[in-house]
């Protein structure tokens, strides 16, 4: 027994109620929403237009423990909501988290799990309001992100983008891609590998989007042609990107010489098209509006295959990230 | 090829925009939400109070596909957060669905799922209005549900039980358990075995028990005193039960005998008070209010150590399910 006191207690040890306390941080201060955590559900106050989304973190197939912490893991199912919400020209608010864990995790590793959720709700400018706990054979971070429109905005759909909009980008591009490379070559330390571990979102540009009348908004989570080309299709037109205009991060180049590839630019050019995860905002911003800092102009609306996507004029199919079949 | 043309295609071959559509259903008649289904996240309209609560259902943890349905786990995912919504003394409105499977699962088994989560959402008055999916070595199915309370209504907390308040329950404690009981015998088939694959929620209760001015309420998922006790805790307060007043299904008696159990009182009583997975709606009332229809009185608070419960005067440990340790 007394070799065992010297661990950490683990989640079958603690019981549901001490893992909630720290991962919902009563203490903490309120959302001033009527009910909050610790109730069956909460009870957020008025509002004119509500946005919500939510999504998975599955251990496996989104993370490996050996190549991440729990903090990261924390920050990025957060962040990874967070996008979304501000992808519809809102920023988030409110976070709601769902947590399954195998019974031996322990209640140091749910301690840093929380720290992440919450750091990373407090820099989106969010409070976690709700979280649930179930035990499993893997971990599985689930998060529901909200945000609010105030009264008459108009969220920014994926459909609404007209041939003669510019096509502009928030951040570069194939960061987390490459990240994910180093890592797996061993190489686990490096602003690529972390911008893999959690995205480092865009707060605020999605509101300014908006503010700037942007015709449609969407984040690059499976990759820019493929996310791009999606946007296009909802809304029946064609793209042309301009290559020299894509922001190119110098890392990406490093990281190709790091890892000794024969062909470092087909792999940066993949990196920057077909990367996924990187979580910038694609928008579309009609003829007379301002563009907002941030966002970088990489090519134009026009008629045409509805979903269709040019480099330079040349057709380009996207690669990218489908979440049943994984990397086309 | 012309061997596999003849089973149904898998997730991995149908790819996620073709399980997405019929996760989705867009062609189904839409919610009037600003933004529903294929966007970044969906957009709800104006709330005075927006109710909302987040859980996942785990293959090997809450369900195994060899014991129920697809069309089940999907009923089941969506009726087990509506409960949470129903427990505010709010209606589900809509439902938002992240569902993480392996990429064998047959479009076949994705369909059925989807049958299962759309018609309970319409049993309980809801809309689907998003969906993610993600792969995975196990099934899960993560539920967002989301309901609204009208302009100045009090939601119903869990904290509100006052000395005087009768304590009164929907439905008849025990079925799933028992149901689970059967299954792991080998008796597949029956009443009880599908109250625990799908839950029989009190549809309407919730905010029948908020217009009778109920002062707390809570959804029994854990068992009837560990709930009850942790309604009292909360409270402040002790509960004093009545045994006599229990609502006992007579079908328990038959599952006991079928079960060929030595003690069958002693497992009923059991299945009754700490048994799982019912979503009863558990309620107290205060002096002066009518318990409305479809709840029945079980006993009453009183001051006392808070989270006590007495049976006919005696006190009684809650046992029941806790989610990170399994069953006490």
């Amino acid at each position: 027994m007394s070799a065992a006191s010297d661990r950490p207690p683990t989640v079958a040890e603690a019981g549901e109620a001490a893992v909630l306390e720290v991962l919902s941080r009563p203490g903490q201060a309120g959302s001033g929403d009527p009910v909050g955590n610790g109730d069956d559900a909460a009870v957020l106050g008025p509002a004119a237009a509500t946005v919500v989304t939510t999504d998975m973190l599955v251990e496996g197939t989104h993370f490996r423990l050996d190549l991440t912490t729990w903090r990261d893991i924390g920050r990025r199912a957060v962040a990874q909501n967070v996008s979304d919400v501000l992808a519809m020209g809102a920023d988030c608010s409110r976070v709601l988290v769902a947590l399954a864990v195998p019974g031996r995790t322990t209640m140091d590793q749910i301690g840093e799990l929380a720290e992440g959720i919450h750091g990373e709700a407090a820099r989106s400018g969010a409070v976690v309001v709700g979280g649930d706990l179930t035990s499993a054979t893997l971990v599985v971070v689930g998060v529901t992100a909200m945000g609010t429109l105030p009264d008459g905005a108009r969220p920014l759909r994926i459909d609404g983008a007209a041939p003669g909009d510019r096509v502009a980008l928030t951040g570069a591009p194939g960061r987390s891609a490459a990240g994910l490379a180093l890592l797996l070559a061993g190489h686990h330390d490096g602003t690529l590998q972390q911008a893999h571990r959690v995205p480092e979102l865009p707060i605020g540009s999605g509101k300014a989007a908006r503010l700037a009348g942007a015709s449609a908004l969407t984040d690059v989570s499976d990759g820019l042609l493929r996310d791009l080309s999606g946007m296009a299709r909802a809304s029946g037109v064609a793209v042309d990107l301009v290559v020299e205009a894509l922001p190119v991060d110098p890392r990406l180049g490093e990281a190709a010489a790091a890892l000794g590839l024969r062909d470092p630019e087909a792999q940066i050019v993949d990196w920057i098209l077909d990367g996924g995860e990187d979580h910038g905002l694609l928008g579309t911003f009609p003829p007379g509006t301002t563009v907002p800092p941030g966002f970088t102009v990489i090519g134009t609306i026009r008629e045409g295959d509805p979903g269709a996507v040019f480099l330079d004029g040349r057709p380009r199919t996207p690669g990218g990230w489908d979440s049943a079949r994984g990397a086309n």
